[in-house]
């Protein structure tokens, strides 16, 4: 903080568009601060919003007394080795992208279980057939993390009628939600799952999780949503998974190479459906109201909810 | 009623497998009911229930006390001319319908919202491209009709965070939707939906409402989800209001004629999604349930719910 009482905060983002509509925002939302973009001459700012910074953005921003991740996932940042010990890490809760998180569940489950594609496809050929009705509740849709994106989803799928089952580190009590912990053991939680959504963040708890042997734990025509992380899965047991037939198919909208390459098999496997890590875009309005409180309670001595426990990851 | 205290149904239905799964849970409900097909010798029977019977079926059956609708909408029972006058008629409420017409009107609005149909074409590219954020909020979706199956649907969108505004023929009150009636208008309620649902019946007022003129009072660009009735929409206006591009698309479960003849525009349009009337099938275990406890109802001299007016149609 300088003299005269100004706040400084850094920009350390992937794309200029982002930065523009961050600076535009943030400003809004604190007229009182001083927007800096990265850069070798930038003055040492107060605080910091970072996606993917360029390499060195912490030793061009010496001074940062708290930063804060503008995204939900903060798996990136604890994994850049010149993040400074000990300097406070915030990420963005909810600020939206909750709400957008469960309307892509809910719409790739209503897909599958109402048989939509069946109907597209029977429309290419101007047939007109009804397929038996089959009730959401007798189809029991996983979520694997319970956190800020999971209950919203969790919460969405059942008031459509789905079962819902949803699993957490630790026990949780959630309405119209049957919990698993780690004391009930993931695989009897994915034993029963004819859907899987994954919205966990990304830990070494988390990372590779779902590999062949997990996934064989699903029973067989079971599909999987991952609008997590794509390092949760194992990439070449989904593809032969799907291939065996052992699961009928999956949504996926995160991977472990982004952007996905474009030989990449994911793109044209028929089982797949793929979009470009959209689920939950980051709201940059909201976003950026959300940073300004948080500045203006860490300035008054308060402690802001949203700061990341290294320990844990998240 | 027979000397012994037995009551009797008539099955007057569409299609034999729907007979046949009708007669089984009859029975299940009503264990000491007789269940009776239509046929020239079939025995009087004391109640009926109903789908598009065949002809002349309530001369085959004189004794009736009243008639069960196998199905929310009654508009085909009461065009029927050989229906006689004071006959009680009782429809389905909900018995699942509605859960399964809001995951219908949820899919399509979330799949016309969030640009479900962009990501696929994306993906036959194999090509990563993000579009810009856009808020439920900033959508208003609207919902002709606001009755049992209406609803439901107006708080399911609701609580995916889209704006919500509802048109009933009087005043309602709905929390989270913004009611009108007729007198606001209908082009006024129009004037302002992005998206336009339809869940009303088929009744004398709602016959061949959505003519040129009210498809005109939508904005440029809106998109029309028909859950009702084909006859509430003139479909050379729906064409040509899609061929103009003053709508940008139709997801249609009903239409005037059914099955949609295969050389139907409709089938091939290409901004037109189309399903078999399949938004709410039938749950018969669950209505058989509904007209066991009717029945049991008019026996014991109670007037049950689901009572048709025949002056309003519904």
């Amino acid at each position: 903080m300088d003299r005269n009482g100004e706040v400084s905060i850094a920009l350390g983002l992937r794309s200029a568009e982002a930065a523009s509509e961050w600076r535009s925002q943030l400003q809004q939302a604190l007229p009182q601060a001083r927007i800096v973009d990265d850069a070798p001459d930038a003055p040492a700012a107060d605080y910091a919003v970072l996606w993917r910074p360029q390499a060195g953005f912490f030793s061009r921003q010496p001074r940062l007394s708290a930063v804060f991740a503008a995204g939900a996932g903060v798996d990136w940042l604890l994994a850049d080795t010149s993040l400074p010990a000990g300097l406070p890490v915030f990420r963005i809760e909810d600020g939206g992208m909750a709400e957008q998180m469960a309307a892509y569940c809910v719409h790739e489950v209503l897909r599958r279980h109402y048989r939509v594609d069946r109907y597209e496809a029977q429309q290419r050929e101007a047939q007109w057939r009804e397929w038996p009705y089959l009730s959401p509740a007798g189809c029991t849709v996983g979520v694997f993390g319970l956190g800020k994106m999971g209950e919203p989803i969790a919460r969405a799928l059942a008031s459509l009628g789905f079962s819902v089952r949803g699993y957490a580190r630790s026990a949780r009590a959630l309405e119209g939600v049957e919990c698993f912990d780690e004391s009930h053991g993931l695989e009897r939680f994915l034993s029963g799952c004819q859907m899987l959504v994954l919205a966990a963040p990304l830990t070494p708890a988390t990372r590779d999780r779902f590999d062949a042997t997990r996934l064989a734990c699903l029973p067989r025509g079971a599909w999987l949503i991952n609008v997590a992380r794509g390092e949760l899965v194992r990439e070449e047991a989904l593809l032969a998974a799907l291939d065996a037939g052992h699961l009928a198919g999956a949504s996926l909208d995160v991977f472990r190479t982004e952007p996905l390459p474009p030989d990449h098999r994911l793109w044209r496997h028929p089982s797949v459906r793929i979009t470009p890590h959209v689920a939950a875009i980051t709201v940059i309005a909201e976003s950026a109201r959300q940073v300004a409180t948080r500045v203006l309670q860490l300035r008054a001595g308060q402690t802001p909810s949203g700061l990341v426990d290294r320990g844990r990851a998240y």
